[in-house]
């Protein structure tokens, strides 16, 4: 009972063992996450085209309803760079950014995209994000990112940005600039700067001078607060706002409402199919993060217990006035790291988050936009991974097609379509290359029971009786290549009277490839030919033991090869040996 | 060179050594199939809506341009019952049936379908019917079966039929019961019992009387002619149309005009989709039948050069004045049986459809439209297959499932919304199995270097070395799944030291798995377990070479199971006997 409590509602299990020390541990961390989350919540709001306190309010409740439901003790969940440029992908064709209407659609797909996550839950569908393949989901990451920092290069020169492609984007860039305005481009370039310094150099040199090494690294991961505090604080005093540069403003001071998002179905059903792909590669990104710590500590995450808690959150956020969220990769290593030991970190974050909206919107008011832009260029030049994109081309043609088409596509077309186009892409390429399935005729490796490829072992053979060996399993979309590979099989061996298919590799036959096993069945009797199969799997035999098609067999069914080749194989026929 | 040009234009290799007596056999052949299309075209062109020279005309040259390019010397092309069934389908929404341009838009729809072949066969895109799963296509098959004969019943009662699913004929054959005409009504149903009669009983009955088996079968083939003789002569005598039954009509006497069709680029977009499902589906059908074929005479079809030949054939069909043709099964088979040798009798049986045309036509004008739709419902009966159904139910839930679903929507939604939800639900219930893949803790069989699944089979086992046989190709689909399998193992077995990774059902690694085996190899050197894979094949071996992985393998790579068992399992371990 206690069990199945701890899996519905995951903070019922560890509450109870909660202590004074853990929690320590956990509000040390929350500070140092919410040093980080401020700055991190007004810059994608940012991005994604919405007003500031949306950031501020995807920070709050639904990181509370993540502590509740979530498995993971470190996942740092709120909003994130890629959900936030894929919101601003699904908006744009809605309405003009920033204003009601915009703001309303944020909502809407929050509370869809928690909904699909939360139905994707319960109906335990985790294993759909199984079909977005990591090289699809890399070069995706890594296209968001370079269009995720050419988005904000117009905050940084003190234009107008835009367009959700590259093309649109260098467009839009080239015919502003001779309105690029001097005084933003000192204070971005300068807070660009700044923060390469800090990331590249500061860590070591604080090491250097004396400092331990966890403590220097999130000094170094602090720096955009620094950035945030000196930008503000020049811009107030020179009163920068009355010389064209571009302030966050005003940001109401206060909680969030609760309230319904728009319920027009029309607005729900037009953000329906970037809802999906927002949630689909939301709960990949935090499933990852989250799995890659707990495995750190020994700890397992419960998939779809994730999407129920990741659904709660982003439903969440849609009553109380934020944008989707996801689990962020860098907060969850700094929460991970600065030592939190329970959601408690995420819950007391919140309410960091809370204090900051609370104390201070006076002074946000005055902070540059051009800032946050340059925090959001360096947090996501880390997702731009060129080195896997080379890895997976050496490794896999295939793979590193999808990828490439995944990533040339997201920067041309956009978001959606980059994604949509991978997955289709590498479910398409697996097909084709299980439907012209590897086969090898193979032999006896002398003096064993071992049989391999007489291609490339030195192995026995026999005139009589030919054993092929099937690498694939067999369903419709390889059945009738198995047909025209026997055909040829046959033609090419004039004196063949036993075929032995050795089925080790072969883990299902479906009801295509059945027909086709008894089609050879047919024409090999014709040809006076007999059929035996070999090493055929238990489940496969349970199938096959349903239909008519043992009995039509003409030959037998052996355990092993070896077997098959110790009935069929007689001396008289003599070995031959072959290279 | 002559081989090659004999594989670009078929008729070349065949043609220098055709000789008299080929030529006698073939045009035999060509005055039975003649006499069994007459009637077919017609009805066929009444079931796709259209006029009866539609019927005729694509009985004509599309044959001569399947003869010069065809690889099957028995298929017999020209209109079929499925592919009238599909444009009925797709050109319902676009004009008014047997309006001009009713038939334009079905010559388009030829031309477009013709273009589709003909770039899949240059492109070798061959292989793209086999995701077309025998469940998918035998299940759409016998629902358009009975599609098609309740869209005959109208014509039967001699009221209006209609309606693209079953719903809609019943409602509308229900709301016209008043206005059924007895004359037709009594042709109809006369004709039914006849062809019903003449199919179940003449060659049994033609065969008692000392008939030879074969001409009996043809006779009892051409028993529509008869009925079509009968009723035209009784609806001319009796002068039929005049009391309310509908005759076909005038048909123009003469040859097909020349012409492209319409180039609208609209009405090319909108017929897009329905051109593919019919050139997918008329290929498979094809295709099968003319392998069926030639393999009873140990000849060999080429796809490729099928879909260039069924391409030229649609094309010219759509230049001709004709709607989409595909090879004919029944036809086929009787072209086969009555002794057709190569493609020359489908030259001659369009000289016979010209010389019928010519002279023909005045009395076909007279024929009742219900006998066409009584040769049609005989016609497709045997298209309605339940054995099958029941068969592949018993056989597998998910092949009958996706079966089930495509009759279901065939005959509640039309013949598109069938057809693609069962190949899109094939694929998904492939990649659904695939993505849980099984696999199998294994044991030596005593005595033997052979290896069985320990829950199945008396084996030997060892504590410290446990051997995981992977019954899956790894892809991005199943690569989570492997890991979690193996973290579950590894908490099930304490003692263990080594890990044998048995991979000889793994037929491919894709990127997405390889970094799925580099996770678990430092998760399981983390926890004190070296890692060890056998029986990776040949080409999955290259690719692992290509990568870093094989020198961060804590353990070793074995050519067998059982060396990895030789070298980890010393005699001190101890066996285990488990049953």
């Amino acid at each position: 009972m206690t069990n199945r409590l701890a899996r519905l509602l995951p903070i019922a299990g560890w509450l109870r063992d909660y202590q004074g020390q853990t929690f320590v541990s956990d509000a040390l961390a929350a500070v140092i996450v919410t040093l980080m989350l401020v700055p991190q919540a007004l810059a994608y709001a940012l991005l994604a085209g919405l007003p500031p306190e949306v950031g501020l309010y995807a920070s709050m409740l639904p990181l509370v309803a993540y502590a509740v439901f979530g498995t993971s003790a470190t996942l740092a969940v709120g909003p994130v760079a890629v959900a936030s440029l894929m919101t601003a992908s699904a908006l744009g064709g809605i309405a003009q950014a920033g204003s009601p209407e915009y703001v309303g659609a944020a909502l809407v797909l929050a509370a869809l995209s928690g909904l699909i996550l939360f139905g994707m839950g319960l109906l335990r569908l985790g294993f759909l994000a199984n079909f977005l393949s990591h090289p699809v989901i890399s070069g995706f990451v890594t296209a968001s990112g370079i269009l995720i920092a050419g988005s904000q290069l117009g905050h940084i020169l003190g234009i107008q940005g835009g367009g959700h492609n590259l093309l649109a984007m260098v467009q839009g860039l080239l015919s502003q600039l001779d309105r690029i305005n001097p005084i933003t481009l000192t204070i971005g370039g300068g807070a660009l700067v700044f923060l390469y310094l800090c990331r590249t150099f500061l860590k070591r040199g604080l090491v250097g001078l004396g400092m331990g090494e966890r403590l220097a690294d999130l000094t170094a991961k602090a720096a955009p607060v620094t950035a945030v505090m000196v930008t503000t604080a020049v811009a107030w005093v020179f009163e920068l706002g009355a010389k064209g540069v571009n302030l966050v403003g005003e940001v109401p001071s206060g909680l969030p409402d609760i309230a319904l998002p728009s319920l027009a179905p029309d607005i729900w059903a037009t953000l329906l199919p970037a809802a999906v792909l927002i949630s689909l590669v939301g709960f990949v990104e935090s499933v990852s993060v989250a799995q890659t710590l707990a495995a750190k500590r020994r700890q397992r995450i419960d998939p779809n217990a994730e999407l129920i808690a990741l659904g709660l959150a982003n439903m969440t956020a849609g009553v109380s006035g934020g944008s989707p969220v996801s689990g962020g990769f860098s907060r969850s290593v700094v929460n991970f790291e600065a030592g939190a030991q329970t959601p408690v970190a995420g819950a007391l974050t919140a309410v960091g988050i809370a204090v900051a909206t609370l104390t201070l919107t006076g002074l946000l008011a005055f902070l540059p936009k051009a800032t946050l832009a340059a925090t959001i260029i360096i947090a996501v030049s880390t997702l731009i991974d060129l080195p896997a994109i080379r890895r997976t081309l050496s490794y896999s043609k295939s793979d590193g097609a999808a990828m490439l088409a995944t990533i040339l596509l997201t920067l041309g077309q956009g978001v959606e379509a980059g994604i949509v186009v991978g997955v289709v892409l590498s479910i398409g390429l697996h097909l084709y290359r299980t439907s012209r399935p590897h086969s090898a005729v193979v032999g006896r490796m002398p003096g064993t029971e071992h049989f391999r490829n007489v291609q490339r072992h030195e192995v026995e053979v026999d005139d009589c009786t030919v054993v092929l060996r099937v690498d694939e399993s067999l369903y419709f979309a390889n059945a009738r290549y198995l047909e025209e590979t026997v055909l040829q099989l046959v033609s090419d061996h004039p004196l063949m009277k036993n075929l032995v298919l050795a089925c080790q590799a072969v883990n299902d036959i479906d009801a295509s490839a059945l027909e086709s096993l008894e089609a050879i069945n047919r024409r090999l009797s014709d040809a006076g030919i007999r059929l035996h199969l070999a090493e055929v799997k238990g489940p496969v035999m349970d199938c096959l033991k349903r239909t008519p098609f043992c009995d039509e067999l003409t030959g037998q069914v052996f355990l092993s090869t070896y077997d098959a080749w110790k009935a069929l194989v007689t001396t008289a026929d003599g070995f031959l040996k072959t290279g």
